[in-house]
C-alpha cells in the first residue's frame, strides 16, 4: 500500500483528494495536516466522512504530522509547498502540489505568475523548479513517471483551456494571435473560505466577470501553447463566476488558418486525444453540459467550427474539483507510482 | 389614461409587462388575452398579483378580448403578431410585439431569421414590415415617436450585444471580422413552459452551450452593426444557459483597430451612450454582475481593453426579462405615446 | 416630507429600507450611517442604486451623521439601538429599531431574550422599554400611532408565526400545550455577513435545522400568544435554513379544541385578519409558496385542518426581508407618522 | 455474477440504480428497459455514463427485454410492477419494485394507498401481496433474505420518517396521538419529468407545502408504527418542496410520555439502531444537514427533546435518491441475494 499524507486537508482540495484516496485500492491514508481545525477529526469537519475517515487533523508542527509517507499531496495555497516540499522529498516522499509553486521550470516564469497574484516573485526553492514536472498527463505523460519526485498540478481554469486548445495550436489550425478563452467557473473554485462574492444571497442569481486585468492561470496556458507550437502565444482570458457549485465551462475561440475546415479540425482533435482516456471529443450536435462531468475526472470537448465567420469554437467541460484539482492530482499520483493511470478515477459521477 | 391590452398575458413576458404597467401612472389595463388558462384570473395564475390584477384571462376569440385599446402588447411567440396586429392597428391601436415578427424591414431579412427558428420564411404581413420600427430606443430613438404605430421589440440576447458593440462598430474601433459575443443567459429566457433542460434537478448545477449551429438573435445584431458602419458584419455568437433565474451576461470581443487604445475606447463608449439613461458605462475596476441590474431596465457595460492581446472586451449585463423584454417594450410604449422615456421604469430593482 | 435617517445602512436590512424609502412619496433620505464601508457611496456598496441613492455612508461619530431626522431606522444588530436611541429621541426623532432591544416592555422579559443570544441581560435603557411598542400592526395597530416615539420591529421568524397562530390562540381553537412552529428560512435571514453555513457551495443543496436548544424569536411569539389568551403559552420552535435567498415558510400545528372544525377555523381566521391588508387567508386548495410573496409585504396564510388527526395546520409565507423586516418597519413608520398604512408598500413584487 | 435487469431505466430511479450497480462487484447489467427513449444508448440519455453503460434502452415488448435475470428492479411508477412482476418471477427472477404496488400485504391496505394517488384501488396481483415483503432492512431484516422473491421498496418520505419514529413508537416514549412529520424534499423527488412546479425559474426561490389533503406515504408510516406498537397510529404529515436537488429533511414531533427524558430517548434510539449501519444517531449539538448524506445511503438522525414543552424532536436526513430510493433498493438486493448488506453502498458521497 502507498502511504499518503495530505497537507491542507481541511479545504475543498483536501477533502476532494481524501474522498478519492478512500476509494483507491492501493492507498493508505497516514496523516491529514492543516493549520486550522487542528485536533478535530476529519469526519467532524466533514460529517459525510463519518466512519470513512476519522483521522485527526494534525498541525504541521507536531511529530505525527512529520511521519514519512510515500506520497504527499499539498492541497495548499500558493507559497506553502515551496517551503515544505524539500523536507518531504528528503524523507523519501514524492510530492504533488496543487498550487502554482511548482508549475514553472524557471524562477523567471514563476515570477511572472507570482506577480499576478500579488505574491513575492522570488521562489524559495529554485533548484526544485528544474526537477518538478507540470502535472498534465494528457500533454506530458512521458515525463510523469516512476522517476518523478515532484509534480506541479495544473490550475483549474488552465486544464480545461489547454485540453481544448492543444490540438488546434499544435497542428496550427488557427491564427495564434486570435485566441480567446471565455471561462465560467462554479463557486467551489474559490475554495472553502467564505467571502462576500460567494455568500449565498449575493451569488444565487449572480453572474460576473472578474480579474479582468489578468488572471494568473493564463500564464500556464500560454506557456503550454508555446511548447506545442514553438512560438510565443498570447491569449485573452475572461474568468467569470456563475451560481453553481461545481464545473467550469470554457468557450475557446480562434480564427481558422487557411484551408482548415470542420473535418480537418475534428480529425486533429480526435487524433490528438486518442490515448487520453479522460478526454471525450464530441461534435456540435452533442447536448452536454458541466453536469455531465460532475463528480468525474473527464473533460468533455465539443469541437465546432462557425463556418460563417471561419472560426474554431471549442466548448470545454470539467468538474473544477476533480479534473480541475484532486482528480488530476490523483491521476498524476498513479503515473509517478507506476499504477494504471485511471485507478480510483474510473467512475462516472452521480446524476442529477 | 392609456388603455392597454396584453396578448399572451400568461407567460413570463406577459406577467412582466403586467407588473410594470400596474406601476405606470398613465396606464389602464383593459384586457389580458391568452390561449391557455382562459377564464382564470391573472391573480390565480400569478398569486402575487392578488388584489393588484384580478382581470380574467380572455381567449382571443371572445368579444371582450377584442375591445379597442390604445396600445397592444403582443407578448407572444413568433408567428402570432404577424397575423393579428393588423386587426389591432385597424382598431386604432399602436402595437408592440415581443417576437421577431416585426424586427425586420424586408421579407428577405425576415426569411433568414425565420429559417433559423424553423418557421415558415414567408411573412404573413409583408406590407407592415415597411412600417414597423426596430424597438431599440438607444439606437433608433428618432424613429420611435408618436407617429409610430408598430414596434418590433428587440431580442433579449440581441439587446445586450448591440448596446455593447455599437460604439465600437460605429466608430470603427475594431476589426469587423473579429467580433465574438459569448452570451450566458439565465433560465427565464426560455420562457415559462417546462422542458427537460430547465427542470430544476437538470439545471441547478448545469452550464451548457446550445444552438451552436446558429441562434436567431445573431441576425438582428449583425443587421444593426451593418447599419452603424455601412458594411456587412458577421460575428460568432455562443448562447449558453447557466443556473440562474434572471440575467444575461455577454462578453463581447473584437481586435482593436490600429491606433486605438483604452482611453479612446472609453471616450467613444461614454460619448455614444451619453443620452441613454438606461445604459451605464463602467471601467474594468467595476465589481458588478447581473444581480446589480436584476429587476431593473438598466444595461451595465464594463468597457475594457486587453492590452497584451490588443483586444476590446466589453461585459454587458441586463435583466433578460426587463431590458431584455418587458422593460424595453414599455420604454418603447412611452416613446410612441409621447411620454417621458423612463416613466414607470425609473426603479433600481431589489437586492439581494 | 419626512426626513429619514438609516443607522446600519450597509446590511440587508439597511438596503431593504433604503429601497423602500426611495419609492415612498412622503420621504426624504437625509443620512445613511454605518460602521463599515464608511465614505463609500451607498451606490458603490449596492451598484443597483446608482443614480437612485448616491448618499455617502457616514460613520456614527461624524457630525453629518448626527443630523436631526423625523424618523430614524436602526437596521442594526441587538445592542446598538438601546445605546443610541435616546439621543435620537431627544433630537425629536421617532425611532424604529429592527433588533430585539425594544421588543419587550420589561427588563425581565428582555433579559430572557438576551440570554438566548448570549448578550448581556442588563438592558441599557430600561426606562424606554415602558414607552416602546411592539411593532406588529396586525395585532397592535391601536398602539402604533402618531403619539408613538419608539417601535421595536418584529423578528422575522416571529412575525410569520404570530400572524399564523393569533386567530387560533385568541379564539382558543387549539390546545395551548400543543403548539409547534416548524420554520424554514431562506439564507438572507442570516444577514449580509459571509459565514461557513452561507457559503454558496456549502449551502446550494443543503437543508438543516439549527439552534435546537432555543431560538430567541420564540420568546416574542410566546409573549404575544399569552397576550391574546391570558395564559402562559409555550411552544416548540424549529428553525431551519434552506437554499433560497428570500422567504420564510412556517408550518404551524396545534391540536384542535373540542368541537372545532375546519369551518369554524376558517371563519376565525378570516374574521381576525379582516382588516389586515397585508394578510391573505387561503384554504388548503391554494397552490402558493414563498415565491408568491417575494419582494412584497404580504403574509399568505393557508389555513387547514387535518381531520384524521384533529389538528390545525397553518402554512405561513412571508418575504423575510420585507414583511419580516424592512417592509414591516415601513408599515410602522406610516402608522406613527399618520400616513396611510400601505403607503410605499402597496406593490406585488416581481415574478419569477 | 448476478444478472440484473432494470425496468424504467430512463428516470432518476433508473439511472440511480444503474450508477450503483456499475460500482457493485457482484453484478452484471443485462438489460435496461423503458417506454421512452427506446433505442438510445443509456449513455446518450445520460452522457456521464459514456463508456460506463452504453447498453441500449429496450422497449418492454422486444425479445431482448425479456431476457431472464437473477434480479429485476422495477424503477417504475405505481401500477407497472403489479402487472409485470409475475412474468419475471416465473422466469426465476427476484423482483424489487420502487412503487407502492408491493408495499402492502393485503388488498385492503393497498386500496387505501391507491385511493390517495387517484389509482384503481383494485390490485392486479393480489396473491403476490402475501408473498411480498416491505423493503426496509432496518425494521424487517429478518424477513428480507435469500428466500425472498419480491420486495416493495420503501417510499422516500416514508423511510426518513419511519427510521426517525420507530425507536420512540416501539418503546412508547411518546403519546401516539401527538405525532407530526414535517417533511421537506428536494425537487428530484418528483422525478425526471418536467412540470410547472419544478421549472427552474418557478422553483429557484420557492418553498411550498403541497398535497395537504393527504400524501400517500403517510399510509406506510402509520402501518409500520402500528406494527411496532400494536395500536392504530395516525399522524399529521406535511410534505413540502424546497429549491434543492437531493435530500429530505424531516422534522418529527411527539409529546413525551410521562417519565421520559432526553437520556432515556437517546438510549432508546442508540439501542434500536445499534445494528443499522446506515443509520447514525446524533445529539442536538450536531451541525449536519442533508448535504452531509448527499450521494450516500446513510440516514442521519438528530435526536432531541424540547424540555420546555416536553416534546421529542427528531431531525431525519436522507438523500431521497439513495436511501430514499435506489440505495435502499440495492441494500434489499444484497440481502435477498445473500450478499453483505453494505456491498456497493459503503461510500461517503462527495462534498460539496
Amino acid at each position: 500500500m502507498i502511504k499518503v499524507k495530505v497537507i491542507g486537508a481541511g479545504g475543498y482540495g483536501g477533502v476532494g483528494i481524501t474522498e478519492l484516496l478512500l476509494g483507491h485500492p492501493e492507498v493508505e491514508l497516514v496523516a491529514l495536516v492543516a493549520k486550522t481545525d487542528v485536533g478535530m477529526k476529519m469526519s467532524e469537519l466533514y460529517p459525510h466522512l463519518t466512519g470513512f475517515c476519522d483521522l485527526p487533523i494534525l498541525t504541521p508542527d507536531e511529530d505525527a504530522a512529520k511521519v514519512p509517507a510515500d506520497v504527499v499531496f499539498f492541497a495548499t495555497p500558493d507559497g506553502i509547498a515551496m517551503n515544505q516540499a524539500r523536507t518531504e522529498l528528503e524523507q523519501g516522499a514524492k510530492v504533488i502540489d496543487y498550487s502554482g509553486d511548482f508549475r514553472f521550470s524557471t524562477p523567471e516564469a514563476y515570477a511572472e505568475y507570482a506577480r499576478r497574484i500579488g505574491k513575492d516573485p522570488d521562489h524559495k526553492a529554485k533548484d526544485l523548479l528544474t526537477e518538478s514536472v507540470y502535472g498534465l498527463p494528457e500533454l506530458h505523460r512521458a515525463d510523469i513517471n516512476e522517476s518523478t519526485r515532484l509534480v506541479g498540478n495544473v490550475g483549474c481554469f488552465a486544464i480545461g483551456c489547454i485540453l481544448g486548445l492543444a490540438p488546434a495550436v499544435k497542428n496550427r489550425l488557427i491564427d495564434l494571435t486570435s485566441l480567446i478563452c471565455d471561462c465560467k467557473t462554479a463557486v467551489s473554485g474559490a475554495g472553502k473560505k467564505p467571502g462576500p462574492g460567494f455568500h449565498y444571497p449575493a451569488r444565487y442569481d449572480q453572474m460576473n466577470a472578474y480579474r479582468l486585468s489578468g488572471h494568473q492561470h493564463v500564464v500556464e496556458v500560454e506557456r503550454e501553447m508555446q511548447g506545442l507550437c514553438g512560438e510565443e502565444v498570447r491569449l485573452t482570458f475572461t474568468p467569470q463566476v456563475v451560481p453553481a457549485c461545481r464545473g467550469i465551462l470554457s468557450c475557446i475561440y480562434g480564427t481558422l488558418a487557411a484551408g482548415i475546415d470542420l473535418s480537418a479540425v475534428m480529425d486533429a482533435y480526435r487524433s490528438f486525444h486518442e490515448d487520453n482516456y479522460f478526454v471525450r471529443i464530441m461534435d456540435r450536435t452533442a447536448t452536454v453540459g458541466t453536469q455531465d462531468v460532475r463528480g468525474s475526472n473527464f473533460c468533455n470537448l465539443i469541437v465546432d467550427v462557425d463556418e460563417r465567420t471561419n472560426r474554431l469554437r471549442v466548448i470545454s467541460h470539467i468538474d473544477n474539483l476533480v479534473k480541475g484539482q484532486a482528480g488530476n492530482a490523483l491521476q498524476n499520483m498513479n503515473l509517478i507510482c507506476g499504477l494504471p493511470e485511471t485507478m480510483g478515477l474510473d467512475r462516472p459521477g452521480q446524476y442529477p
